[in-house]
């Protein structure tokens, strides 16, 4: 049977839930209210966007190679993509960052834990991705030297030349949190606004698939493809997340709607307008088709990217 | 020529300097005040008690296996045990959860960087550590399936059934964080002192001595053994640091000395006055001695137990 994309989102979807709902650790090894912490966070719903695309990643490998769809090997993967993504929200919401109350939908961790309990949190979920990682998985082990390439690409995608770094551009340039208020804030224009949005979102985004790809057996020229597919759709992404912040609904998105601007935030509509930022978006998905297409990639990625831009919330 | 203890420390303390002077991101690649931040908290010193465990339990593996001592693939190890310890402290000190503002003889990160960055720069050291655990080392590469293991034993050690929990355990104990203010401020006893401890600190000490056995190739007796070492030697580090904590002057201490008092922590030499304390330590230090013993594991790690005790800072 031929899933459509929405059936196939929906089972990729179930079955990272799952997994995910067995990675924490809990009690009695993990004191209680820390274990809830992580958990009221990390399964707090959400799109799954990044594990499911590490899956789809996996899918088009074993499409391409002639394996059998086995996911055993890059469900811990994805689960752990998904950790690292609810860590860096949890600690970007914090009233030291963008001091906000509401993310997907619920309060935010600090909100309901206090400060000292959402940073602690933060931590054990980055920590726990990579032990999820490194450990034993009870089946479809893949070999070691593989999880240890995927490990490096998802830290170097996370860590402060990617992820964590984009995160300290965005904090600085918004200068509203310097202890030294003397400094100058820097300015974002159109380069300095894709630069930053490349590390903050766009390195995790493409982590997860290149991860998926790596952890599949994929050889050096898909995986090139796929990170190549993943640069673009990581740009898509972020434009149509900066559209939606404008036009959305707090309940559509689960998050305090019109927050980036009314932070002060450079955002593709603020620098390009609405109109001009959608045709970004759509071009970026056919760049990320076409190096899916250059490679003879199929499978599901090239869906993903409509979807991306499609998307409403 | 045989190292008297002191040059040992010494020796291994500038070749763990050296290379966690180039192990973090520099820029380009990484944004230049989140680099800053990072070697910041870094490179102010300390005593790198635990990275040089880690050299010293690979060293006495190396020397109950007549291999030649190779430091190459431990040091990685070492540097990854120092950066999360760094990052805990910086995170620790913050003003939503310490709310300390000198640290190894300097001012927090978070009062020379603010929050927002302080928070950042921890996260972007522990990612770091892992990054560094799993990215191909330029010499002394250890077999893949070890390094795997090594990075298990650390995240869970690092993790909320480790290190992370014990601190969420300290928070709540102190009572004074919670968002819920009407909730009881559990209270620690001997036992949930231990406890707390043998996680907060206890935990990566483990860890630091354990890693190391394991990447240079230890079998299971002989890491067993120093497993139980570090065990006891743990126990006896937290007892000194209480101490030191009552007695000591920040300048010497190089951070806020009687603390732990204030902020009507639970401390060993509060719980049993300074003698008994004293005593406690002094015996970990012969049970952690005791544990090498039993399994002919010579080397400096029984010396290193009892510098842990007689240390004045």
């Amino acid at each position: 049977m031929i899933l459509n994309l929405t059936e196939y989102l929906g089972a990729c979807r179930a079955e990272i839930d799952a997994a995910l709902d067995a990675v924490l650790p809990v009690p009695p090894a993990c004191p209680p209210r820390i274990a809830e912490a992580m958990r009221y966070s990390l399964m707090a719903g959400g799109k799954r966007f990044r594990p499911i695309l590490t899956l789809a990643a996996g899918d088009a490998v074993h499409e391409a190679t002639d394996q059998p769809s086995s996911r055993a090997s890059i469900l811990p993967i994805a689960c752990a993509i998904e950790l690292i993504h609810t860590y860096s929200l949890v600690h970007d919401d914090l009233p030291a960052m963008d001091d906000d109350t509401l993310r997907r939908g619920r309060p935010t961790a600090h909100v309901v834990y206090g400060d000292a309990l959402a940073i602690l949190s933060g931590d054990g979920l980055l920590t726990e991705a990579f032990g999820l990682l490194a450990r034993p998985a009870p089946a479809g082990e893949a070999p070691a030297a593989r999880r240890l390439r995927a490990i490096a690409v998802i830290a170097t995608a996370a860590g402060a030349a990617g992820m964590v770094g984009g995160q300290a551009i965005d904090i600085e340039a918004s200068g509203i949190h310097a202890a030294d208020r003397d400094r100058p804030t820097p300015t974002l224009h159109a380069d300095g606004l894709r630069a930053m949005h490349q590390r903050k979102t766009g390195a995790l985004i493409t982590a997860a698939a290149v991860s998926g790809a790596i952890m599949a057996g994929g050889d050096e020229a898909i995986i090139d493809a796929i990170d190549r597919y993943a640069g673009h759709l990581g740009l898509a992404f972020q434009i149509v997340d900066d559209i939606l912040d404008v036009e959305g609904a707090a309940d559509e998105l689960g998050k305090t709607a019109g927050k980036d601007a009314a932070a002060g935030k450079l955002t593709y509509p603020a620098l390009f307008g609405l109109e001009a930022s959608r045709r970004q978006a759509a071009e970026a998905a056919v760049l990320a088709q076409d190096a899916l297409r250059a490679a003879h990639v199929t499978g599901r990625l090239a869906e993903i990217a409509d979807w991306i831009v499609s998307r409403t919330h």
